[in-house]
């Protein structure tokens, strides 16, 4: 709608001339005139309407009228569009061959300049692809306005890929995300684009691999589930990926998935922290379509309850250099509670499983910490102790701010499994300049097991005083509520003000966020959950 | 042991001489000399060995042995003695008819002189019945060093109670618990002794009656159950406390139940709020007895799961002068789930529950709020709806700060049922003077939903440096620890140091208490759970 009310509210040019030539432009300018009105002519008397059998001349013959006969625009190598990221430098992008400079449409963009600046100095596809507002002639005609370029048709191919690199096959990612860790790939998608849907693209979702992606063969891939044996103790199964689809019904679920490390770039403000340096989007939100582990389980033999303290241990097909995969386990009676969920996931928003998130199958674990929700899973295992895996045994655990790598004991403290309640502010972000009049504040809020976000406050001025935002989307249903909740709220703001903008969630236990960061400080860096705060400025 | 070890370090006298008479005694010092040494001489005597039909005789003589002859201390009224409860002012206690000046033994007091002061004008039984090692030979002989008089057998009784007042037919109470309101009668344990029994006694739970406390008939008493009928929708059943008692199996929980304004004195200094002024104590532990609301629930007919949303609504048999009881609800999947362990209690610590808390069967709900333990249970009823009771739509909910009484709408709130996480210090007491050397630091830890309780950090400088405190007992069930974990810290502290005792609880979720008081402040005082800070002095 906006996005439609903007571009109606421009004029259309007949044609898509280049009026903006770019003053960096190193090969001269676009050349004027030349035969750029035929297409449109064609169009027009393409519809007047034409028989089925004249189709393929027509087809022919539109494209040599479509063919430039000569470069009419300088050409430019991606190395050269990528420098061209800042309005300071222009801003640049590509769509197919084309070179665009926008600059000058950064700030008129109805989605807003931050989420146009992700696209700069590469291709605009990745994003108009998760917009499907983007897929109208309109926008492709507005676009053209900004044309400044082609890319040069010789440029070098990508070097070939390092075959001795174990993360060589590691698969493509979507450039907007923003990168912690290469190798292994760890990225999140930037705060401005984490709020504006309720589910998370796939190619957006947050990314925290351990390991290289291993490379599956769907067709001999083999789940294998074990248990101790003995009574109610259940027998091993295999698994192919066509058995796993069709004996179990396909259960779907909305959840959210976060990494312990989230917001850990606040905790390393406070005193160093081991880990990697996520901002606030090591969160995100798919609908996960898969057979219930519970299902699987019981298919094996294993019974509802089991006495004492059982644990289901899972392995991934990721394994480190000496072959020791990736593992970790949940509680017994979570893995068979119809009310918790817990599937074996083959589909992520409607399509097979992505390669960084799991491919083919993986565990997801609503309510709990994301590194028990194993990706690429080859192994299920019933044990009466948790997975014997560094990620279970010596990582992924809370301490008190007085512990450090000189005394931490991790067997004194629990593995973690369900987070607690947390949320962000994703817009505005840190350090912008807002207009005065009326500021929108976006974000999302979450808690682990299944605990409703009951509301969410905001401050505008460091957390002295406090208004309710709006929940946004469905109430979830109670004691399930898997999925974050996004909220927004509006208020005026006066020119000029500095704004410290904070938030804080509330979940159905009524448990909040901690105000500062320094009380639950640990050394790993987890757990990062105090009140998030931004600060703006008010424009003049 | 720490009693004994007091005790046989003390020379004790060979006569219950009184050494100190009181220097305020209004009628006389007391009589020396006379036949103080009869009693004693006979015990001996009878030591040798008796025949029984010598018993009776032998008992009269002793009787006639240790009858004084005439009165030889001060007679002193009740009231007389209620005057000294301070060392300075004196502190008198009575044990049976006889009146003590123990002014000198306060600090030798073994369990700590606080926790003799609060007998401190009144009776010591009531004390020594819930602290079983003052059933010694040793203590009484000890006490009798600082007899001083003898209670006025004349003293007038006292005034018959007002029939007119619906709270005339309420119990006695055990003069030890700290009166927040005496009609309806709210009253919690000492913070001194709070955390000296994992279990409390039932004399010193805390009590939280909204009404009057209704006179209940056990062989009369029924229990309805009434469901919404339909298929799956149960039968109504009228049950007799025997039926209860026999038709169900007894089931044992220990759980702590805690009131939603436990720690509202403290957000009142913030602004204040509406509700009575609860200290630390509005939480106590008790090992209840009874039926599982499940068991009987199923035995009605209802079944494990319903679609939708379903609600258990409870009512009391106190009611208000209009006839409204006091009711609450709970969600209908609690109510049923074998995990969540809710009781039709008639049983509090091996006892039959005491009439303030319920008596002949309240519900016991773990791991949630206390307004929902519904106490006198008379109407169990499945329904739609939440209960439509004033305390379940209008009250118990929580608000962000920025709520008034102007604004304030209660439909915008959950009923609170699971609590967050929550722990206090109990020792020592805000204010104190403590000794320099070592400092023990003692408290409570619990969360709602039966999350474990993992880690209590200590800090002494008002929160910039931590410590973690050692959780005493047993580590409970994962997902069932409906009990709350005590906890003590040991630390060194420095002669005329000034400290701000703070503790913060994290539970098995990672949730933590929030750092400040004002920005969970709501203006019915309810989920009071910021750290908890108490300041001392270290003498010098």
């Amino acid at each position: 709608m906006l996005l439609l009310r903007a571009v109606t509210g421009r004029r259309l040019p007949p044609l898509p001339l280049p009026r903006r030539p770019c003053s960096r432009s190193p090969t001269g300018s676009p050349a004027a005139g030349g035969p750029r009105g035929a297409a449109p002519v064609l169009a027009a008397l393409l519809g007047l309407g034409a028989v089925l059998a004249y189709g393929e001349r027509r087809r022919r013959v539109a494209q040599a009228a479509q063919a430039p006969p000569a470069p009419r625009y300088p050409l430019y190598t991606r190395e050269e569009v990528g420098r061209h990221r800042t309005p300071r430098d222009r801003v640049w992008v590509t769509h197919g061959t084309e070179v665009f400079d926008v600059t000058d449409f950064v700030e008129l963009h109805p989605g807003g300049a931050d989420k146009l600046l992700l696209a700069a100095g590469g291709a605009l596809e990745p994003f108009w692809a998760l917009y499907g507002v983007h897929n109208q002639p309109h926008v492709l005609e507005l676009l053209r306005e900004y044309k400044v370029g082609e890319l040069d048709p010789h440029e070098a191919p990508p070097a070939p890929a390092d075959t001795q690199d174990p993360f060589a096959g590691d698969p493509p990612r979507h450039p907007g995300l923003r990168v912690n860790s290469q190798k292994p790939f760890n990225a999140e998608p930037p705060a401005e684009l984490l709020a504006e849907r309720f589910l998370t693209p796939n190619e957006l979702f947050f990314t925290r691999n351990h390991l290289p992606v291993p490379a599956v063969d769907p067709d001999s891939y083999r789940l294998q589930v074990e248990g101790p044996g003995g009574p109610g103790g259940g027998v091993s199964l295999s698994l192919s990926l066509p058995e796993l689809r069709s004996r179990f019904p396909k259960h779907e679920v909305t959840a959210t998935l976060q990494c312990a490390g989230n917001r850990r770039a606040e905790m390393s403000r406070v005193r160093p922290v081991k880990g990697l340096p996520w901002d606030v989007g090591a969160i995100s939100t798919a609908r996960w379509g898969g057979a219930r582990l519970r299902d699987v389980l019981l298919h094996a033999g294993f019974e509802e309850e089991r006495e004492g303290e059982w644990h289901v241990c899972f392995e991934g097909l990721d394994a480190d250099a000496g072959g020791a995969p990736y593992g970790a386990s949940i509680p017994y009676a979570r893995a068979l509670s119809a009310g918790a969920d817990v599937l074996l996931a083959y589909e992520m928003n409607g399509r097979e499983l992505p390669r960084d998130h799991g491919f083919p199958v993986r565990v997801v674990v609503p309510g709990v910490v994301g590194a028990r929700s194993v990706k690429w899973l080859r192994r299920v295992a019933v044990s009466p102790a948790e997975s014997p895996s560094h990620w279970q045994q010596n990582d992924y655990k809370g301490f008190s701010p007085c512990v450090d790598w000189d005394t931490v004991d991790y067997s004194t403290a629990p593995a973690i499994q369900e987070l607690p309640v947390q949320s962000a502010i994703t817009q505005p972000r840190p350090g912008a300049a807002v207009p005065p009049g009326e500021l929108t504040v976006k974000g999302y809020a979450w808690s682990g097991g299944g605990r409703e976000v009951v509301r969410v406050d905001v401050s505008l001025d460091g957390g002295r005083s406090w208004r309710v935002a709006d929940l946004t989307g469905e109430r979830p249903v109670p004691g399930r509520a898997w999925a974050w909740r996004l909220w927004e709220l509006r208020a005026p703001v006066a020119a000029g003000a500095e704004l410290e903008i904070v938030c804080k969630a509330v979940d159905g236990s009524y448990n909040v966020q901690p105000d500062g960061v320094a009380a639950i400080w640990n050394l790993r860096g987890v757990l990062s959950n105090a009140w998030h705060r931004v600060r703006v400025t008010v424009t003049r």
